[in-house]
């Protein structure tokens, strides 16, 4: 009999929906749908880096892209669909009501940012995060950061929940609990009406909200009313979590309706996109997965005995079971890695923008310059051997998220000299986003984490071949290049398969379901070694220049 | 009777003639010469920074300029020149022979470029320079550089003559002796024919040559030998030096004949042009003189009183009577200024020039685009308010003159963003610039020479505003920017007056003839008070920065 399942992936623009073949991994059909509030710029003021989702956009953009991608195939298949799988930006946190219903959704706070989503990179609780290392570091019996890789981001649960809650006093009165989106959408395509009866995602509550099994689940009251009395109460939101092999839900015959499905299938525990997106792309021990975008994403698994009473300082958490039921879940990356480069391009294009402001240029010629930018760039930059840039650049443009978390961290290009091209420049930022994937290589080492290979998927490894062997010589590593386009979706599809029952557990859905790979960049050992002497550089110069960057 | 002055320039690429009223100091015609060989590339590698001029470019030059000058006035004038000073670029050398021609104007040398003029820029010479340190430093009983700065540079005089004996054996044995750019040209008018009857220019010797009267003329024998063996016999190459306030000898018939001049007219002794300009600009004691273009030159003079046994570390050297007779000329410069702004230039020009090369864009669309960048990201830049750049930049892109030469630094861009866009790079690359001449300035006074005021000339000054009330903010202190387009030819021409016996000396001179200023830039309070805490960051990161930036 034919077993399909469907991956549902949520970006930070879109939503995408997969159809897969469950027992063979096929990929039949996917579509994507985009937020169509956010395209307009609802909710989100970028000034002050607020970011703010609709419920409403994931609403009908999951209707959407599940409906068009099943409408590409034929009506059997629907009808053999046994499973669900979610996975989400994070931490995507929002306010709910005792129903479990996002206040945004109600006529009252239909248009207040504050009742929405918020969004992983919005920024507006930096101070937030500060306070809550304060308490965790200088005034806690118990270090709740110590699992999170000891520093707590402003992109997380708490500090985004508590600045909302600072903010909004109607938010703050009417929200009965918070939810990850992740934690949501299962809960919604299975009609739960009540808040308690959410199941926690596993994922989403270890990286981000200090959950731990050590402590029995979230930090405790004293820790939560000492950062600020308004936590009063939140530490007893949830006390259980679920790794994503368990089911968060059947599906209810409103949602099959609406999606054409059968009532009742089940639905399994959302998880983040980069750990799910680590599954589609056949992550196993001693494997690091780095999703290549704007910026990285960087999961590993570990088996328990590798982890027992290891605390990996400066990463981003280390979760039992967010990635794979059985291992920790590991998670590193770095804050800016596509979005480096896109950075140049945007500096270069400086002087046409000027020109077509100015009804100088057409737009015709300044876009056919902007679109083969990259390109060109990337071409003049490979023929230029490594030694004769002469330069040493540091990627810490939107700041550093790992190793060691610091987001006052800011760029860097030294050794300039009047020689110095636009090609020879970009080479040294693709070389500083090399370096900095390989400072978070160092330090899962460091730290007794082995690694002896690498997965790449996200928009960058089958883009730009360049890239891709400089971080294979900087790493001294073989990447692996995921061929899916869709592993993020195809990761969330292996997990429906599992709580589907099609296979025992998420090893033996990988073995068949998980992406092949489309090459394989080897290093190339005269580069290795040249690389070696820069990547000294990059490290001695960063950390000579950490306090002055921290300054400007 | 009316009497008229004829100033001679040489720059770098070309020759200039001004024809001034020596009662009044007005301005009266000018006509420019480029040098033919020099201008079609020849005798010269940019990839070995080699750079070389033909004695043939400067005579065919010469004549044309001062004949095409001469050719806009009534014919009266030319009959009543009294006198001409001539300024050249330096440490410009030259192997003579015997009868004190350059080597290259001998059939034998007249494609041999190592027997042609080794232009100020020529950088062949860095290992030739580094032992003349070393053995000043560390072997010998007096330090010759400590009139020069400390630290002598393989742009200057013997670094390039050991160069070259070592590099051609066939120059080494015809070379007789050497000379300066600005001691041939006033032998060449005067008709001299004898190597030793050349008059030496001290201001080419005392900053360039390490002639000083404490040890009565150039470096010793025992001092040259030790340094190499080829330097042999020319520690007495010459033992006289002379102000420009002395005649170098008196037009030659030959000469008279071909410039439509009176023979017997006085020739001034010749200097350099930044030390010549600095007097055409009005140079006066507790005055910076700033010549303003792809570097800089910062000239002062000082009472003897002020600097009686003081040693100015650093800059390139003090010297009795390089600017005016009769007081110390202190010479100091930064290697890169208006070349920064360029080299900005053309790193966000290289979209457009790929494109043209690859024929996707007109030659037309990039050379509009390329000339209106830098007024178009000056007018950009001018917009944003100081402290919202968040970047530094060190502006050693060229290495770095003063304070403590180093031509091994190289520049950097700190502080970085997603959001660091073009036009606030450019403004920090301006205030980098800024904070180097402010680095001079602090250098100057650290070392008790007071500073009052700034006077500006050159190429910058007149066409960029911003540029100069970033600087008269950064220094908090008014610069005066001097009116004529000609100022170091005013200099030459000031000279010529007093060899002429127009003035008694040449603080008389000044007083009518030096140039008039277009226009003051002063301080403004509330931007010098956050300039200074930037420039400290300039300073504290510079510093931390050095070891690396030289192992770049």
């Amino acid at each position: 009999m034919d077993k399909y399942v469907i991956g549902v992936d949520f970006g930070s623009d879109s939503v995408r929906a997969l159809v897969i073949n469950a027992l063979t991994g096929e990929e039949l059909a996917s579509a994507v749908a985009y937020y169509k509030r956010w395209m307009e710029g609802k909710y989100c003021d970028p000034t002050k880096n607020q970011f703010r989702q609709h419920p409403l956009d994931y609403i009908e953009g999951l209707t959407e892209c599940i409906t068009e991608a099943l409408g590409q195939l034929s009506p059997e298949i629907a009808e053999h669909v046994v499973g669900i799988g979610i996975d989400t930006t994070g931490s995507t946190p929002c306010a709910i009501d005792k129903n479990g219903q996002p206040l945004a959704l109600s006529p009252e706070f239909a248009e207040n940012p504050n009742a929405m989503f918020v969004l992983w990179k919005d920024h507006t609780a930096v101070k937030e995060a500060a306070e809550i290392n304060e308490q965790a570091w200088h005034h806690s019996e118990i270090d709740y950061t110590k699992y999170v890789g000891g520093i707590y981001s402003s992109e997380w649960f708490w500090a985004k929940i508590l600045h909302v809650l600072r903010e909004d006093s109607q938010v703050r009165e009417a929200a009965y609990s918070w939810v990850e989106h992740c934690d949501w959408i299962p809960a919604l395509l299975a009609g739960v009406n009540s808040a308690d009866a959410i199941k926690r995602s596993r994922c989403a509550a270890g990286h981000k909200a200090m959950w731990h099994a050590e402590w029995d689940g979230l930090p405790s009251e004293e820790f939560l009313k000492a950062v600020d009395p308004l936590l009063q109460g939140y530490s007893k939101m949830y006390q259980d979590t679920y790794p994503s092999n368990e089911i968060a839900g059947t599906l209810c015959q409103e949602w099959a309706d609406k999606l054409g499905l059968k009532a009742g299938i089940p639905i399994a525990v959302g998880a983040f996109d980069a750990h799910m997106g680590a599954v589609g792309g056949g992550v196993t021990a001693k494997t690091l997965v780095k999703i290549m975008g704007t910026s990285t994403c960087d999961i590993m698994v570990a088996p328990y005995e590798v982890m027992q009473d290891k605390l990996v300082a400066g990463i981003c958490g280390q979760v039992d079971g967010s990635v794979i039921p059985g291992m920790i879940g590991l998670e590193a990356g770095q804050s800016a890695f596509g979005d480096v480069f896109a950075w140049f391009r945007q500096v270069l294009s400086w002087p046409l923008d000027d020109l077509v402001e100015k009804g100088e240029l057409s737009k015709g010629v300044r876009d056919q310059v902007f679109d083969s930018m990259l390109g060109n760039l990337t071409e003049a930059a490979a023929k230029i051997p490594v030694e004769e840039t002469g330069l040493v650049a540091l990627d810490w443009l939107n700041g550093r998220r790992t190793p060691d978390a610091d987001q006052t961290l800011k760029g860097a290009v030294l050794g300039l000299t009047l020689g110095s091209s636009a090609p020879k420049i970009f080479r040294a930022l693709v070389e500083a986003t090399a370096f900095g994937s390989k400072a978070v290589v160092d330090r899962f080492r460091d730290e007794g984490v082995e690694i002896e290979q690498v997965i790449a998927l996200g928009g960058i490894p089958k883009k730009n071949p360049f890239v891709m062997q400089v971080t294979a010589n900087v790493f001294n590593m073989p990447i692996k290049v995921v061929d899916s386009e869709q592993a993020c979706a195809l990761g969330a599809g292996i997990f429906a398969a599992v709580v589907a029952g099609v296979y025992l557990d998420v090893n033996a859905a990988q073995k068949v379901m998980s992406s092949k790979y489309a090459r394989t960049y080897y290093p190339e050992a005269d580069q290795v070694q040249k690389y070696l002497a820069v990547y000294d550089k990059y490290l001695s110069i960063g950390k000579l220049l950490e306090d002055s960057l921290r300054a400007l």
